[in-house]
């Protein structure tokens, strides 16, 4: 197996590439088509049948899922601005080689292929997964604009609708992914649950001025009032035991020799309750945008413990991270989640890593999970 | 004059103008070339000779600069991104209104129209008088590139070069310019010198990393590193009686659920002495990359003394911010500079703003200092 993972998962290894290392493979641009192209080859040689749902995810068919409903695995394709190799794709592959080792099974099985989960150009995480249960409007999602305006009616050319007819099909979902911290020290667990977070705006203003002349007195410098809230919240976030973090920043007008006049910083914040994350709110002041806000998803339980039970001792560990899984989870399909170890922590990031070894447990643990529930 | 000053000034009103009510007036940019074209029509209008210099600056000449040396007017037309209507055309509309005011004179007269002084498109300052003067190397100027990554050879049609002979033109040169803190408690002062001020890019490395999944304690985020060193520096700044501003910042990858890899902050600093920078950045520490250094600036006494005598009690200041006419005394030209007060002390920005009336002294200022110079 060690050869036939190497060989899928480093087939891909050269589209999207950076300088860095990293990877840059933003939804519905020529480097996502081609990976979809790719997906869809790998998954008709080993005699599936692909088809499209009506928010633009593909399905991997293997067996009528119109007479039962089937067993579904899979994850994404697409990444965040210089990501790593394993985010989605390690879900992909592992799918693909679990389906294929697995054998004849007794039920439909499918891989699915999810669009934009990471949200990295529209900025709305999970699009194809939410657009397909109806969590997200399909008009509101069309408007949405990226970095260089161009809007996703634009960038893709179907018109994405709800699904029901596509969803009927999912008896249930297991998404295997890489675990993105340094939760877990054996090479595969189980996700119990995913954290409440949210994504608030905060439009800092000040008033813009000559960087040489202005004295430090009448300066109104919004860089400062920014940077009192980035120590804050570290702190805030030790305090109350969550996750707190300024990814991104808008400096305007962004001159060396300008105090500026806005700064526009967007804090993300995870916490293992939805209460925690009102406190950390409270405590930081000001009056935010909230951008997005998720609620806590817990996973079948029902379904984790049949897993729990034929594989050999995999840990429960809940995660910060959102997925399509929770999506599923959310609309009322039974779903569950694999994580395969993490040996730095790094995740989004080209160091992002897997060993060889824990990536070969994940498809022996995933091929177990699809020969229990199908078999 | 109030009439004459509102028309010149309101007729450039609407060039580059921003939906802030700011200005956008890049080098090298169509409205650039229109402003240039105004000024050419204005000077020409006025009985002037106009002639480009071989570093791309334009001169509008009354009488022949080749049987002496005359006296030079002038500014720039260009603006920082968003900036303001007063910093540049202030000094260029004031020193047309005061040659024609003047009268007949003895001497011949110019006023210059230096190219890219703000530096904002190509990030470097001066750039039309620092390379007429040969401090700035064509080749190295050449290459620079703006944030479409278009060089400045591609921008300018011309193939800049030093210019001993228009340089040779210049008897002396004074720059007419708003006043750009609140320094300035009556409507027209005499610079005595430039502050010393450098640019200095600190590369914060961190780790990227997962925002939703990344322990604080497994964090090496460099936001939280930039928070500190911002907060320092002002801090210095107040203690040293110095200025310090992070204008500009890149955060990679800048995505709201990443923690960034690397934040990229230029400190602006300028001081009364040099001693007093190098204080500041040994107490900042860390390893910054020095983009620009200027030593300081001392005008010429005599012109200065000169201009005191012929103008009614003018105080005398020092000013932080570079200018063109710094450039010229650097290289030997004896030269003074006016300022025109600053209300509000905003300056950079879209509210910068000079009372009419200042203005008006500012022109009846500068008629006087040409009739004393070249009458």
């Amino acid at each position: 197996m060690a050869e036939q993972f190497s060989a899928l998962f480093g087939s891909i290894a050269d589209v999207g590439r950076t300088g860095s290392g990293g990877y840059r493979r933003f939804a519905w641009t020529g480097e996502d088509r081609l990976l979809r192209e790719w997906f869809t080859g790998e998954a008709v040689a080993r005699g599936a049948e692909v088809v499209p749902d009506r928010a633009g995810n593909l399905w991997a068919w293997w067996g009528d899922p119109d007479t039962e409903p089937g067993v579904v695995l899979g994850s994404h394709l697409d990444s965040v601005p210089d990501g790593g190799a394993y985010d989605g794709p390690l879900g992909i592959v592992s799918s693909l080689l679990a389906v294929e080792a697995a054998g004849p099974l007794a039920r439909p099985v499918a891989v699915a292929c999810f669009a934009d989960e990471e949200g990295a150009r529209f900025g709305t995480a999970c699009a194809g997964s939410r657009l397909l249960t109806g969590a997200l409007d399909p008009s509101q999602a069309l408007a949405l604009k990226d970095a260089d305006g161009i809007t996703m009616a634009e960038a893709r050319s179907d018109r994405p609708d709800k699904d029901p007819e596509a969803l009927a099909r999912i008896g249930c979902f297991v998404e295997l992914h890489v675990e993105q911290g340094r939760a877990l020290e054996v090479p595969v667990g189980l996700a119990t649950e995913i954290w409440p977070h949210g994504r608030w705006r905060f439009d800092l203003e000040g008033q813009a001025n000559h960087a040489g002349t202005t004295r430090l007195v009448d300066r109104d410098d919004p860089v400062l009032a920014f940077a009192s809230m980035v120590l804050a919240a570290r702190r805030h976030a030790e305090q109350l035991g969550l996750l707190a973090t300024f990814g991104r920043l808008q400096v305007s007008p962004n001159a060396v020799n300008a105090v500026p006049g806005l700064v526009r910083a967007w804090l993300d914040a995870r916490a293992p309750t939805e209460d925690l994350l009102l406190q950390l709110l409270e405590r930081l002041g000001g009056d935010p945008t909230q951008e997005s806000w998720t609620s806590a998803v817990r996973f079948d339980l029902e379904l984790a413990d049949r897993l729990s039970d034929c594989l050999s001792a995999v840990p429960r560990l809940p995660t910060g991270a959102g997925h399509d899984a929770g999506v599923l989870q959310e609309h009322g399909i039974p779903t569950a989640m694999l994580f395969v170890r993490n040996p730095t922590g790094i995740s989004h990031a080209p160091e992002e890593h897997a060993d060889l070894d824990d990536c070969l447990a994940g498809v022996a643990a995933l091929t177990t999970v699809v020969q229990e529930l199908a078999g």
